[in-house]
């Protein structure tokens, strides 16, 4: 043991006992105690039945490591004295050979990193204290089996020494005397392995295996702290963004056995079932086995209650026939567990010999569906009220009640993964083409579209589709995009597998499927697999409406949703979107029957030729805008002008060439110097957004002329309307000045005709970082900020998201980003950014609108983002507005206790 | 005459008389009076001989058209008080039939805007006023005439009679009287004229030729006001850069005649030679013509000086031997405005009857040379001082004394125009890839390198060619920024014509060109030339010199250059450059015995194979550093770590995928494989920059070691070295500190290998918004900023400076921006950024060292900038280091100049 000089941590308390008179921790001190230790504190303080403990503080951890791993001068003292409480409580002494106390050393952070670092058992034993626990447990088999247990514990994870020397020992030992099963060891067998584990210590140090107990505390101590920056500690924690600096406690605490024979048992319960959120009290148990057999599966453990036994059919027995006055006295630490943390708590227990022990409470897991339950049941109980009911749901975890999910059951073979980009489980035939999964769907074929990568000209065939699989693309692919915003499950950029559309062959690495060979893909998941899985159903209980109520009454912000079909328009209103953010009015291009107007107008000559195809798409933009309106009646809807650049409207193939220029009355090599001269190195800086309108501002003309005429249309059959043009991509003010204009004039020309007026709105995306230093201008003519993050976080990073998969990852393994800018905002960056803009247009503009309809208007971290920064509503797509709703009600929240605080 | 109705503009004055006693104006109201109308008053002040007039202010111009065309109420009054002066100093009345004062009105703005806007001479001319000039100058054909012409002028400048009907009478009656020449009609033929012309006012309009003078003069003063908004003149401005607000003057100035008989002229001439600058008296004029005669060219003029008649061999007699008082008196003239302008004047002059009379001053136009002398002549004369003579040189124009100019009196058929993308002119035969440059200049051929666009594989050809031609991509694109790096005469976007490689052709509208055939291309004005045109071959003269040494006395920021080739590197230390700015390494990985190796490197599976290629790139790099640090001589040298996406190292073509399989021990599919799987969507946006090294970081451990090795080696032989390790493409500071500590560990290892020690920084580009929004913390690591304001521009524009060029010029004709902002740097946006950066930086590390190595580190706008926000220095290409040196200079003089005001 090394211990720092004496300063000023000589004043700092880094032990707290518990389990014991005056137990000093509770479960608000999670933070210093860690998890573990601030509830087995906290269950002390409640006069359960603690074996006696004591817990050094996380900050002994953070000195440890930040001082060359040696211990603050204090300790030594804190934790003698500490120790003395327990033997005192506990009636064993520490290092005694008549009444050894032995202890547990585990870890305990702050928050929970299963298996990542070190825990020793067992504590205490030497070749003197083997003896008195022998006699104290009449047992010398099972103390003998738990020394040299602990000895291979202690060996491998303080002493460094390997522990397949131990079992190397324990094999030969069984083969040498015809043993097969540990348990035909008995005493003497265990004994003699003792004497084999302490030489092998030598014989690999060359210092014998400390007996003495104290030495043994210290040793596992320092392990444990050791192990909280161990390289699987350190990788785990990057992944799962918790920070290095909080360090872990480490809990000290008396052994009791659940194998000290058959009136001992050891077991977990949780309070209420986990699966369905039932109010039944739910586990299983082991006689005379220690927890770690609970765990390991290697017996089946018997059900813990009577009605659990007769519902599973079970025919072993349950702790309540077997020990009914400790299943009596179990059953009240439930209900005051219960009552106490007011939510569902999953438990550790021990009995020895007769006497019940807690070892462990937490808040158990839970499935989504038993989530929604658990919350709305204990508001009914008047437990909890109603914003902690809505503050218990993982928004992001709603999602799984609103896609089919796999059969958990079901076997599955996996090919390949990628990317979960859009949840939901599908099987179906593959087929390599948007042509091929139109064709077959009209034939009533399940399909799974799988394509290198989609192109907006797939639009059809991923309509059709029962899934979707790329196999290269990131996150917010147009694939990922395209399949959240429409609910198709999708698998993007599943990089282990090769695509050959010519071939029409999906390889993975030794099996190849051919088109009409069925698969299945997991999008919540990011999993392909061969042949037809089964799927599940989802269900939308009534709790979920009943939360889904609560949480409604208490978010500021609005949920609008980027839909531009009357599918998506009517299932965003469905799952409540209160308007449509995003309507990209490029999809509306792509039908057959359009997109050859559309072609036309890119190969015509000038802007009369081209006034002649936009003449013949205005019918089509109408109806769709009339369809929309009528849908929302009254909600807002938020319509941005034409965006992508020209050539994603132009095909590829040789055929559909030759095609458009027999349609357009040219020849196939003017359409490919056209489609040529079109092409452009980094199409998302390129020829787009409002610079289209700026240079065919008739295509902008047309789209407002279709947006006010539908306006006009659906006000005359007594709806309300509320559109509001977008114009996408402003760098400069003047590209707004231009085209505001140019769309207000329209709106002038079609109410002067129609004789009917309507309210309107005209305002610009901010998706360049150039538009966030200028928002104060833009703001004197835009009437509404929607913030376009996905294109913001693209300029900003100067990184493109269809690009980014080949590296991105490896960014995260290597700790250089923690979250994919993509998926969460990134608040540092492209959230000052939004900052900016917001602070700049509502000191030029007080009312200015504010709203996102980036991919992040739909993921939870996000949308707290954009609670704190002021934003009047978020857009997503409709299959996440739920999520987005709760997400945004848990801001509301969250900022409301920020102020309060 | 519409007048507004009175109020605060009152009390204004809107009207300076000159010319008279107590001329009102002078010089330094250039803003209120135009320039014209500030010199007359100013020559005026001097005692000068200028015909009395008066001026009505720009301000007048503003009121009159934002009033609905409505001239202030007071100005009638103004006006009719200054008139009267003009009257009394000049001996004449307007509207008198005896001796008529007969006015000019022009218009004249604060910057020229040469034949914009309308002018009416002759004004005053009526029926009765006609007589008393034929009396007066004794001449009726001449009054007749002029009258003639008044109504010509004044009804299609005022009335809106279109000139056409005039000319059509005119035609008819020299038909009708068998006449040919104007010449030939005497006074009565005028006459006659003068009321057909007067019948046809009445025919057009419906109303007579106003006959009242003061209505003439009201007409023609707010047709000239009205003339500055029309389109002609708002189109001039926006391509100028001009405001609308700006406004212009009227000048109405008392005629005086030229063409009043033989002791009558008029001419133009220049204080000194604006050809050469050299101190010698030059002009030209005609006996008996007016000022339109000189400039229309219909006469031969005649020289002013002896020496010039004997310098141009002319058998016309001097204005020196014709009027030898007149021309003393001109030459007092000339003498007393050079003394008083301090700068070579541009004069215009008229002698009506024997006296002189004086009618324009203005700087005289000049050549860059003659800029040059003038500016060292005049300082070694006293006029000026060395800041004024570093003033008056414009940067731009400097360019031309750097490279090549075409013979201006060679003929040449132009084919087609493009972009002037690097400056200087060069012939040679056409080819059509960069290895036939190669093939072809081995052979000693001179070439054009024609591409569509080029690439970075194409270096070698772009190295030996004489001139590059490219049909696609900007300012900014590869082949421009290569170009000007390399002082290669460049044409890049040439969109007019089209190359067709694979046939080997370049077509223009009629003409094919194919390889082999010779074309010229004029890099200053891009424009392309069928054959060979002459070239003139750059003078540096000694005032170059001269005026460079004042240059870098006065300025405060460092000149580097953009090289990474010795012969790069040279150059720029011969042109003055205090550093390299930036050294891409990526260009030496192309050469024909390295780029082998790189797409090893590319194609290697794992880190360790991808060890072996590097290992043999090293000893390459190390020998370019080490003649780099050689010739830069303790200098700093700016290194940027490898930046582009790796798939720029792969070719193309079959042939060349065939062949580097073979090399790599693989087959073709493999290396297509390899190829597809780099292939990005936006490779701007894409794996390059400090995401190469993160994710390679064995390629960036080479460069490094590459780098020291050499500074080792240097340092070793005597010579001072000063590498700046440069990371490019930061966005994370996690990148930066990642890439700097294997930076650092490399310097020590190779200093602990060698035993030698140097000093060496390292910093990174700031060239995305990400970057600069965390500077602060990324300069807690960075030792120096270099901003990369190409890449910062695409990035805060969300704008590819490949792919800006099929809008860009649209953007810029509607006036939708100013400035292409990869040419001078977007003040406002990337402007901020750039600030920020700075503040950010400063604040962090005080002593940070800042530069700009974007193109606009050549651009004297951007430079203005650079010194304002405070740079250390500026990097451009070595062609361009004496123009940023000279920019950086005004810099320096403007920034002070507004210190101290």
């Amino acid at each position: 043991m090394t211990m720092t000089k004496g300063g000023a941590e000589d004043k700092q308390k880094w032990v707290y006992a518990f389990g014991v008179n005056g137990t000093e921790g509770g479960a608000d001190m999670r933070d210093l105690l860690g998890g573990k230790g601030a509830n087995l504190a906290e269950m002390s303080r409640l006069g359960l039945p603690v074996p006696p403990g004591l817990t050094i503080t996380a900050e002994t951890c953070i000195h440890y490591t930040s001082n060359a791993n040696t211990f603050p001068s204090d300790l030594d003292k804190q934790l003698r004295h500490a120790l003395a409480g327990i033997e005192e409580t506990f009636g064993a002494r520490f290092g005694d050979a008549e009444t050894p106390l032995l202890l547990s050393v585990r870890s305990g952070a702050r928050a929970s990193m299963p298996g990542m670092m070190d825990t020793v058992l067992n504590l205490g034993l030497n070749d003197a204290t083997v003896e008195g626990l022998a006699r104290q447990s009449g047992d010398a088999r099972f103390a003998y089996d738990s020394y040299r247990r602990f000895i291979q514990m202690y060996a491998d994870v303080v002493l460094g020494v390997d522990y397949h020397h131990f079992s190397d020992l324990l094999e030969e030992y069984k083969e040498d005397n015809g043993l097969t099963l540990d348990t035909e060891l008995g005493a003497e067998d265990w004994k003699t392995l003792v004497g084999a584990f302490e030489a092998k210590v030598i014989e690999e140090l060359g210092s014998p295996f400390p007996q003495d107990p104290v030495e043994q505390l210290w040793g596992a101590i320092g392990a444990v702290f050791a192990s909280w920056m161990n390289q699987r500690a350190i990788t785990y924690r990057q992944l799962h963004g918790l920070p290095d600096d909080w360090g872990t406690a480490v809990n000290v605490q008396a052994m009791v056995f659940g194998n000290m024979g058959e009136d001992s048992a050891t077991g977990v319960c949780f309070t209420r079932n986990p699966s369905t959120g039932e109010n039944q009290f739910y586990g299983e148990y082991l006689i005379n086995a220690q927890g770690e057999d609970v765990v390991a599966g290697i017996r089946t453990p018997q059900p813990l209650t009577i009605a659990d036994k007769a519902a599973s059919h079970s025919t072993m027995l349950a702790l309540e026939e077997v020990m009914p006055e400790v299943f009596a006295e179990l059953v009240k630490v439930r209900d005051r567990l219960e009552a106490h943390y007011k939510d569902m708590q999953d438990l550790e227990f021990t009995i020895q010999q007769g006497k019940l022990w807690m070892l462990q409470t937490r808040a158990g897991k839970r499935t989504t569906p038993a989530a929604l339950k658990l919350a709305v049941d204990m508001v009914g109980e008047g437990l909890i009220d109603k914003a902690e009911a809505v503050r218990r749901i993982d928004p992001a975890r709603l999602d799984q009640l609103l896609h089919p999910t796999l059969d958990p059951d079901a076997e599955h073979h996996i090919l390949g993964r990628g990317l979960p980009a859009s949840p939901g489980a599908a099987s179906g035939k593959v087929v390599f083409t948007a042509a091929a999964a139109e064709t077959w769907a009209g034939k009533g074929e399940k399909v799974i579209l799988v394509r290198r990568e989609t192109s907006p000209e797939d639009i059809g065939g991923m309509h059709v589709a029962e899934g979707i699989l790329t196999v290269r693309g990131g996150m917010t692919s147009h694939a990922a995009v395209v399949a959240r915003g429409m609910g198709t499950p999708c698998v993007a950029g599943a990089g282990e597998l090769r695509v050959d559309a010519e071939a029409k062959e999906l390889s993975a690495d030794d099996e190849v499927i051919k088109e009409g060979d069925v698969i299945t893909i997991d999008g919540a998941k990011g999993e392909v697999m061969l042949g037809r899985v089964p799927t599940i159903k989802p269900e939308m209980t009534g709790d979920f409406a009943t939360l889904m109520e609560w949480v409604d009454a208490i978010r500021t912000m609005e949920v609008r949703a980027n839909a531009e079909t009357p599918l998506d328009a009517q299932t965003a209103r469905d799952f409540g979107a209160e308007g449509i953010g995003l309507s990209r009015t490029e999809h509306m291009f792509f039908d057959a029957d359009r997109i050859l107007h559309m072609r036309q107008v890119i190969l015509a000559h000038d802007e009369e030729e081209r006034r002649i195809p936009l003449a013949k798409l205005l019918p089509y933009q109408r109806q769709d805008f009339i369809e929309l309106f009528t849908i929302m009646d009254g909600l807002p809807v938020t319509i941005r002008l034409l965006d992508p650049p020209l050539h994603e409207f132009l095909p590829h193939t040789d055929d559909e060439l030759a095609e458009i220029a027999t349609a357009a009355g040219t020849d196939v090599e003017t359409v490919k110097a056209r489609a040529d001269q079109l092409r452009e190195v980094n199409p998302m800086l390129g020829h787009r957004g409002c610079r289209l309108g700026i240079t065919y501002p008739e295509i902008s003309e047309m789209q407002a002329r279709a947006i006010f005429e539908a306006a006009a249309e659906v006000t005359k059959a007594g709806k309300g309307v509320m559109p509001e043009v977008m114009i996408p991509l402003v760098a400069v003010k003047r590209e707004l000045d231009v085209l505001t204009d140019l769309v207000r004039r329209v709106a002038e020309e079609v109410m002067d005709e129609t004789g009917i007026r309507f309210e309107y709105m005209v305002g610009t995306m901010i998706e360049l970082p150039r538009a966030v230093l200028i928002a104060g201008d833009i703001a004197e003519t835009a009437e509404f900020f929607s913030f376009g993050t996905n294109d913001l976080t693209q300029t900003t990073y100067g990184l493109s998201r269809d690009d980014a998969g080949s590296f991105i990852e490896i960014y995260r393994q290597k700790g250089v980003i923690e979250n994919d800018p993509f998926v969460t905002l990134d608040v540092e960056g492209v959230g000052e950014l939004v900052r900016i803009a917001v602070e700049r247009g509502r000191a030029r503009r007080p009312n200015l609108e504010l709203g996102i309809c980036g991919e992040h208007g739909g993921d939870p971290a996000s949308i707290h983002f954009c609670q704190k920064v002021g934003l009047d509503y978020v857009s997503c797509s409709p299959y996440r507005v739920p999520i987005a709703r709760l997400a945004a009600a848990q801001a509301a929240l969250g900022v409301e206790a920020e102020i309060n605080a």
